[in-house]
C-alpha cells in the first residue's frame, strides 16, 4: 500500500482537554508527530510570556497544533461525502494544519521583533529542508513538502484548502481561542465550535457560513476581542516581553562590545546576533535553552544583564502606566534625562510600548498578513460578508484601538533618596 | 500593624482553573508568593514525565501550590465563626499549604531514587536557612519558620492544622486531584470538594467528616484510586522515567571515569553525584537546567549517554511487556545474557519497574509516610473509620496491587538482522 | 429570639445546577420556601412554551426564585464587613429576591396579553393578602410585607436594595440568563458573574461596577443579547405562543356565545373572561390546570377550539415566514380573504407577530419599566454610563431590532386541492 | 425511495444540554418523534417525584428518550464501516432506542405498583395498536413495528440488537445516569462515555468491551451506584412516592364506597380502579391530569384524601426515620394501635418503605429482569465478565444492599396535646 494510504492498524487517540480526542489514523500524520522537530514544540509555550500574568498558561505549542490537526480531521469528515476535494487534498490539509506553527520558537514575538526575524520562514525550511519532517513528506511524493509549505504560506493553488489554516474562522484560531481559555481558565474564549463546523459551507475557494450560524460567528469573534483584550495584550504580560527584548538587547550589545568577558558566553545567541541564523541554530534554541542563559547570566558581571536577567527569572516585572507617546513626547524626553541623572539607565529601564487590535480584521502578532474575511451565505445563495449583517461585529470591525503603556522599573526609582531631586521630578511628570 | 496582620490594600485575585480564583488579602502571603524559591516552582512541572503521555499536563508546581492555599483558605474562612483556632494558627496553616512543597525538583521522584534525596528536607531547608522564603516568615515571628517547618514536617504539636495539610484528604490531595484531572483532560479526578468542606468538622486533633458527606467522600477515593492506575502510574509515563534515570546513572558513571572528557560538563550535578548538595546547588538546578544537558548531551562522545539524552528530548521511549521478575527470574538473567551478546548493554537498555498502589491508604511517589485514617462523625457523635462504613472503600483498602513492566529499547533489537541468534532468543523470551 | 434573627440549627442547602448549592440559614426564608404559594411556582415553567423549542428547557420559576435569592445571598456575603446596610436591609433583600416573580401565572406572557394582567400586580397582592407568604413576612414585622412588595415594585426607600433587585445587572438576570442558557443547552449565556459579584461596588442609590470589571459585563450584556435571539425571540416557541393566545380567544368568545355549551366548562377562566379575577382564582390556575382543559377541549364540538387545543397538545404548531405588515398591509388584507374563500377562518389560523428588542436597555416580555443603566466607577471615582465606555455595548445600544413573522395553519392550505384558487393566490402572496 | 431509506433533506438538531446535540436525518425518526403518542412524554417526568428533592430534577421523558437515541446512533456510527449489521437492523436500533419508554405514564413506579400495571405492556399496545405510531412504523413495513416491540421486549433474534437498549450498560442507562446527574446538578453521574463508545465491540450476540477500557466501565459502574444511592432512593422522594400511592388508594377506595360522593368524580382514574385499562384511557392519564384531579381534589369532603392531596400539591411531605420491620415487628404493631388511638389512621399516615440496590447487577424500578453481565474481551480475544477483573467492580457486586425507612406524618402527632398517652407511647417507639 502506498505510504501515502496506510492506516495505523487501530486508530491512535489523544487525551485531549479541549477537544476531548485527538485521533489519527493515517500513518503519515502518526509519522509526523514523533518527529524530533514537531517533538520540539512541547519546549515552546503557546503564549511565551503569559504564564507569568495566567498561571495557568503553561501549555506548548505541540498542545495547539495538535488541537488544529484535530478541528481539520473534523471539518473533513463532516463532508466526507462530499465530491470537492480527493483523499490527497484530506491528507495535505491534514499535514498542514499539523504543521502550521513548526517554525515557531522561544518567545517568538520578542525574538522576531529584536534578530528581525519570521517564523513563517523557519516553517518552510523545516518543511523543505533536511528535517525529518522532509523525510517524511517526501515519502508522500517528491512534490508533498512543496505543497504543504505552500498551503501554509497561503499560495497553494486552492485556496478552500488554506482557507482551512488561514482566514478569520479558521482552524488555527478556533483552536488557540478555546485552548487558551482552557489554560488560563478565563471564562471568555468559549463558543459553538460544534455548531459553526455544521454550517461550514464549502464554495469555491472559501469556506462560508450558513447565515442560520450567524450568532455563532458573533459568539466566536466576541470570543475574539474578549480574549484579545483580557488575555493576549494583557499589561503585565507585556512588562515581561519587555523586559526579555532587554535582555536580548543587552546580551547583543555587550557581544559586539570589545570590553565585555561573558562568564557564560552566548553561544546559541551568536548567530542570532550576528543575523546569520541557520535552521540547525534555530532548531537547537528552545526555551530551555533561553531560560539557561538567563538564569546563568544572573552572575555575570554586567549589572544591566544582571539584572534584568534576574527580574525575567523571579518574574520582578516592570510597573507601569497609562503613556501615550504621541501627545507626551516631551514628558518621555524628560523622563529619559530624569532617568539617567537618577543613574538609571533609560535604554534598558524605560520602555514605552502599544498594543492594538482591530477586533474582527485585525493581526495576532507575527500574523500581520490580510485574511479573508468572513462570508454568510443567505437561503438565496447570495454571500454577504459578516460586518454587513451583524450589527455587533460591525460595530466593532475595522475600528484600531490601541493602548499604550509606558513601563519602567519602579523599583530602582523608588529606592533613591527622597530629597533627590530626578526621583521628585520622575514623579512629577508621570503623575502627570 | 504587625507585620503578620497586615492586609493588602484591595485583595489581590489570580485566575486558576480549577479553583476558578485564588484569593490573596494577607501581606504575608503575598510577600512569600513573590519570593524567588517560589516563582522557583513555575520551572519545574507538576508531573514529573506526564506530559510526554498526556500532553495536557505541563502545569508546574507553582500552580498546585497556589491551590493548596487556595482550598485551605476556604475550609478557615468556613470555619471562621468557630473558637478552635486563634489568628496565628490560620496565617500558619496558609503559609504551609503554600510552602509544602517548596523543596521538589525536577522530576522529584527520579532524581530522589537516583541521588537518595528527599525533597521534604529540601523544604525544611529553604524555610529556615538564608533565603527570601526565610526572611518574610522571620518577620511574622522569629519562631514562625519552624513552626511552618513543622507543620509541613507533620510534627508541629496542633495535629488539626497539620491534618489540613496531611492527611488521606486534605488539601493537598483535593487540589492535585483536581488539577491533574483538568490538565490532563481525563474525565476522572472528579469529585464535589465544595460539599467534602461542608462536611468537614474539626474534632480534637484531626478533622472529620460528617457521615452524611460519605459519598462524597467515596467519590473522591474513587477518583484517587482512577487518577493513579490511569495518570500516575501510566507506563509511558514510566518508560520516560526509567529513560532519565539512566541518563543520571549513565552521567554519574562518567564523572567518575578517569577516562571520559565530557564536552559539557556536569557542573550542575556534581554535588549531586558526590551526594554532597548545598541548599544553593539544589536551587539552581530547575528543569530548564536539566533539559539543557539533556540537548547539548545528545552530541557528547559517550554512544549511551548521547542516545539516552535523544530519546528523552526527541520522547523516543522504551516499549514494554507485562513481566514479573519474582515469577520471571531466569528470564531475566537470560534476557540480560542475549542484550549482552546482542551488544546491548542491559544497564542502559534494560529495566524492570513495579508500580504499586494501597488504593485508600497507598502512598503516592515520594510521600511514603503513614497518613491518618478518614474518620466520619456519625449522628450520636461516635467517629468510624471510613472503610469499616463504606463498602466500595473497603473492598479497595490495604490490598496492595503491583504492576511490574519490562522496559526496553526494542528498536535497537529490533535492527539487528533477522538471523541473529540473540535477537531470535530475546523475542522467544519476550513472548513467554 | 426575635423571628427575623432565628437561624436553622443547621444551614439547609439545595442542590442546584446553576449554582452548585443554594444556602439558607435564615428561619425565614425556610419557611417562605416551604410556603404553598412558593410552591405553586413548581407548576409554572420558567419559560413558558420554549421547551417546544428547546427540550431541556422544562425548568420551574421555582428554580429561577431560588437562584435569585442565592445570588442576593452571595452579593451581601461579600459585602458582609461594610456598614452600608443594616441587618433588617439584610432579610429584606432576600425576601424580595426570593419573592420577586411570586405572581407569574402560568404562561405569563399570553395571560397577560390576552386577559390585560400584570403579573407584578398579583406578586404584590400574595405578598400583601390572605396568604401563608403574607403570615409568615408579618412575623417579621407588620409592616415588613410592605417593604417587600415596595422592593418589588421598586418604589422602596433605598434605591440600593431595589437596585440588586431590578436593574440592568441584577441578581434577576443574573440568574436567568444562566439558568436558561443551562436548560436549554445553548452555549450562549455564559459569563464570569463571580467576577462580577466581586467588582460591584455600592454607591448611594445604586451598584456600579468597578472599571477593570468592565469587560466581564460587556460578556454579560452580550450573553443578553446573544440569548434574546437566539433563545427567548425563537419563532418557534412565538408560533407556540400564537396557538395558545388563539385557544384563549376562542374560548372566551365561545363562552360568551349564547348557543355554545362546553362539554368541560371553563370554570377556572371564567373570572378571567369577565375581567375579574380574585387572588383566589388567580392562584388556582397553575400549568397543569391549564393543560387539563386543554386536553380534555380536544374533545369540544367547536372545531377550531378542539383543533388548536390538539394543536398545542401535540405540538403541532404553525409555519411562518418573514412578514412586515407595514410594508405588507395590501398582501395582508388579500391573505386574509383568501383564507376566508377556502374556508380557513383567518382570525385563528393566521396572525402577524413580532418581536422587538432593545438589546442593552431592552425590555424583557412584561417587564416594560425602565431600567437603570449600569455605571462603571473609573479610579478616579467618577462614574460613567457603560455604553460611553464600551463600544461594543454602545454598538448595539438603544437600537430597536424588530423581527416580524406571519404565523399561519400551513397544513390547512396544503391540503386543498391543487386547482383551488384561494390556494393558488395564497401562495403567490406568500411567496411575495 | 422506499419510506424507510427517506432522508431528511437537511439534517435536523435539536440542541440537547447533556449530548449537545441530536442528530435526526431519517424521515422515519422524525416522523416518530412528531407523533402525539411519543409528544406525550413531555407530559412525564423522567424522575417522577424526585423533583420535590432536586429542584432541577423537572425534565421530561421526552428529553431521556431522545438521548437515548442520539446514543445509539452514535453506536451505531462508530461501526459504520463495520459489515456485523445491515441498514434495516440500523433503523430497527433506532426506532427500539426512541421508542423504549413510550409505555410510561405517571408516576410509573407508582401507579404500577398500586393498580399492577407493566408500563412495558403498554409501550407495546402503543407500538402495535391503532396509534400515530404504529402506523408511521407499518409504512416501513407491516413487520416492523413488531420488529421494534421485540427489541424492546429483550425476545428480537439479533441479540447484539437488543444489547444497545437492554444491557447492564446500554445507551438506555448511559443516557439516564448523565442526564439525571445534569438535572439534579449533582457531581455524581460523570463518566467518560465517548471513551465507553470508542471501546465496545460486537461479540455475536452481545456488545463486549476492551479490556483497555475497563478504567471507563469501573467509573459508570461507580457513577450507577452514585446515582442510586444519592438521588434515585432519596428517601424525601421516596417520602412523596408514599403520599402518592396513598392518594391513589384513599381515592380507590371512596370510588368503591357505597356513601361517598365525590365533588369531581375520577373519571380518568375508573378503568385503572376497575383494572380495565384500556390503550386509550392510558394515554389521556398524564401527568397534568393526575395534578388536575390532586388539585381539586385539597377541596373534597373525605378529609384524608383533600388532606393527602394538599400534601402532595404543597410538598408537606411525611418525615422518616430509619425502621427495620422485620427486627422492629413489635413495634410497628405498637405504632399502629397507638395512632388509632391518637386518632390517625395508620392505613394513609404510616408506612414502611425499603429500596433496595443490587449495584452492578442490580435492577431499576420498573426493570427488575435480568440484564446480562458486562464482558471484557482481553487481548487474546478471551472474554471475561468484568467482576472477575474488577476488584472495585466485584467488592459492590451482587451485594443486596437494603434501606428500610418508616414514613409518617410528624405534625399530626405533634399536635397532639404534651399529655396525651398515644404520643408519649409514639415517641418512646420511636426514639428506640
Amino acid at each position: 500500500m502506498a505510504y501515502r494510504d496506510e492506516k495505523l492498524d487501530e486508530e491512535k487517540v489523544f487525551k485531549d482537554p479541549v477537544h476531548r480526542y485527538i485521533h489519527v489514523r493515517d500513518r503519515v500524520i502518526w509519522d509526523l508527530i514523533g518527529a524530533r522537530e514537531f517533538q520540539r514544540l512541547r519546549r515552546i509555550k503557546q503564549l511565551g510570556t503569559t504564564y507569568l500574568t495566567f498561571h495557568g498558561a503553561e501549555h506548548s505549542r505541540f498542545n495547539h497544533s495538535l488541537g488544529v490537526y484535530e478541528i481539520v480531521r473534523r471539518i473533513i469528515e463532516n463532508f466526507r461525502e462530499e465530491p470537492f476535494w480527493n483523499d490527497d487534498e484530506r491528507l495535505l490539509c491534514l499535514c498542514a494544519a499539523l504543521l502550521h506553527d513548526l517554525g515557531h520558537g522561544p518567545f517568538s514575538h520578542s525574538f522576531e521583533k529584536v534578530f528581525d526575524l519570521d517564523h513563517e520562514d523557519f516553517t518552510r525550511k523545516i518543511i523543505l529542508g533536511d528535517t525529518q519532517i522532509n523525510a517524511i513528506l517526501k515519502r508522500v511524493d517528491p512534490q508533498f513538502p512543496q505543497n504543504v509549505a505552500d498551503v501554509i504560506h497561503k499560495t497553494y493553488f486552492n485556496k478552500l484548502v488554506v482557507s482551512l489554516i488561514s482566514s478569520q474562522i479558521d482552524a488555527d484560531r478556533m483552536d488557540y481561542l478555546q485552548r487558551d481559555a482552557y489554560f488560563t481558565g478565563v471564562s471568555y474564549g468559549h463558543f459553538d465550535m460544534e455548531r459553526i463546523l455544521r454550517v461550514m459551507r464549502p464554495k469555491e475557494d472559501q469556506m462560508v457560513i450558513k447565515e442560520s450560524g450567524m450568532h455563532a460567528v458573533e459568539d466566536y469573534i466576541m470570543s475574539r476581542y474578549q480574549m484579545y483584550w483580557q488575555v493576549y495584550f494583557h499589561p503585565v504580560t507585556r512588562s515581561a516581553e519587555v523586559i526579555l527584548s532587554k535582555i536580548l538587547h543587552r546580551a547583543k550589545e555587550l557581544y559586539f562590545a570589545n570590553d565585555f568577558q561573558f562568564k557564560l558566553k552566548p553561544r546559541h545567541f551568536e548567530s542570532f546576533f550576528e543575523q546569520e541564523v541557520s535552521l540547525d541554530d534555530y532548531l537547537k534554541l528552545d526555551e530551555n535553552v533561553v531560560f539557561y542563559y538567563f538564569h546563568i547570566w544572573q552572575e555575570e558581571d554586567d549589572e544591566i544583564l544582571a539584572d534584568l536577567c534576574r527580574r525575567f527569572v523571579d518574574r520582578d516585572l516592570f510597573k507601569y502606566i497609562e503613556f501615550d507617546p504621541a501627545d507626551q513626547y516631551q514628558q518621555l524626553i524628560e523622563l529619559k534625562e530624569s532617568f539617567i541623572q537618577a543613574g538609571v539607565d533609560p535604554t534598558y529601564y524605560l520602555e514605552v510600548d502599544s498594543s492594538s487590535d482591530l477586533p474582527y480584521d485585525f493581526y495576532r502578532p507575527g500574523e500581520e498578513e490580510e485574511r479573508l474575511p468572513i462570508h454568510l451565505q443567505l437561503p438565496s445563495g447570495e454571500l454577504k460578508e459578516l460586518s454587513r449583517q451583524s450589527e455587533i461585529v460591525e460595530s466593532i470591525s475595522g475600528k484600531k484601538r490601541t493602548d499604550h503603556k509606558l513601563y519602567f522599573a519602579k523599583d530602582l526609582i523608588d529606592q533613591l533618596p527622597d530629597n533627590d531631586v530626578s526621583k521628585q521630578r520622575i514623579y512629577d511628570i508621570l503623575k502627570g
